[in-house]
């Protein structure tokens, strides 16, 4: 018997590519912590099955699920102020691969959710840049994969330097102590 | 380049194989809520890589993970408490694999906390039959599997009826109003 749901397969899981062929074109991947990734031209995001597709330099797999800290009142801020990807004039984007220490998911969830947004205010700093940067978060800590999360950001040219803004702040906060490993991609529509 | 490490496959993941081998007799199989599963006479539960293997009339897979919803006082008394499984006494197992719905999903996190502990007393429930009863939780929900999680359980014979009264606790809770598939197997060590 087949227990996998391939339609559940399809709807899940994305792919992010990095080779030869995309509707991205990266302009720079640069290593933040730990080791980066081999340099690729384009980036190919896709979701469900990559049997027969064009290998890449490098492929990162990641599904959307459950929100993990967020909590109902943030919830509804979020969805209230937030903007969708794909629009015309976002044609700027970035995509963040991150990993995070064995201490960190060591952690129980309350120390965990103090961390993130208590001390570091994680939810609370990306609010401050929507709906110019709209954001898409991909896990991958349950998957083996080299990564525990993509994030995914776009935005329009005049929002570059807010966007520079935000991660920074970001990388300064406690949360970002358990970061062992991130990869800074930044990519333009092709 | 290759970007997933197959240590952390072998490490994390484990699969739980119904067929015609393995060192638990499967002496039941119950669906409690929605469609069950084929029959099988014993279980093979083995971690990492299954290629090559003998197929399962069904094969489950899951991750153990970080934890979701308990708090590090909960964690210390459950670390104070808890038997690892394998006892040679533990000669009795469950397998309940659970699938809940998409209103559990898209809850937010301090929401399904409270329906979870603050409502259902889930962990102050399992806490009750410590150590007699050991557990270990797989996730599967980001696998792309059928079910969202699998547990394991394993006791001693004269805690059988223990047993039976804790997960007949457990799904008159709130909680597993949430529950929209259930399969109860019963094992004994080969």
């Amino acid at each position: 018997m087949s227990t996998v749901d391939p339609q559940s397969v399809i709807h899940n899981t994305s792919w992010f590519i990095g080779g030869h062929t995309g509707s991205w074109r990266i302009t720079a991947i640069e290593p933040v912590t730990g080791v980066g990734l081999p340099p690729a031209n384009f980036l190919n995001i896709t979701r469900g099955d990559i049997d027969g597709m064009e290998e890449g330099e490098w492929e990162l797999r990641g599904v959307t699920s459950n929100l993990r800290y967020t909590e109902r009142d943030e919830r509804n801020e979020l969805i209230r102020l937030q903007a969708e990807t794909g629009r015309p004039e976002a044609i700027c984007a970035a995509l963040i691969p991150i990993k995070k220490s064995q201490a960190w998911w060591e952690l129980a969830q309350d120390e965990r959710r103090a961390i993130f947004e208590t001390t570091s205010g994680h939810i609370k700093i990306g609010i401050q840049y929507l709906p110019a940067i709209s954001r898409k978060l991909y896990h991958c800590h349950d998957l083996n994969e080299p990564f525990d999360f993509l994030t995914w950001f776009e935005f329009a040219p005049e929002y570059s330097e807010a966007f520079e803004e935000m991660v920074k702040k970001l990388r300064t906060t406690r949360e970002w102590e358990y970061v062992t490993r991130e990869v800074d991609i930044r990519l333009r529509r092709v």
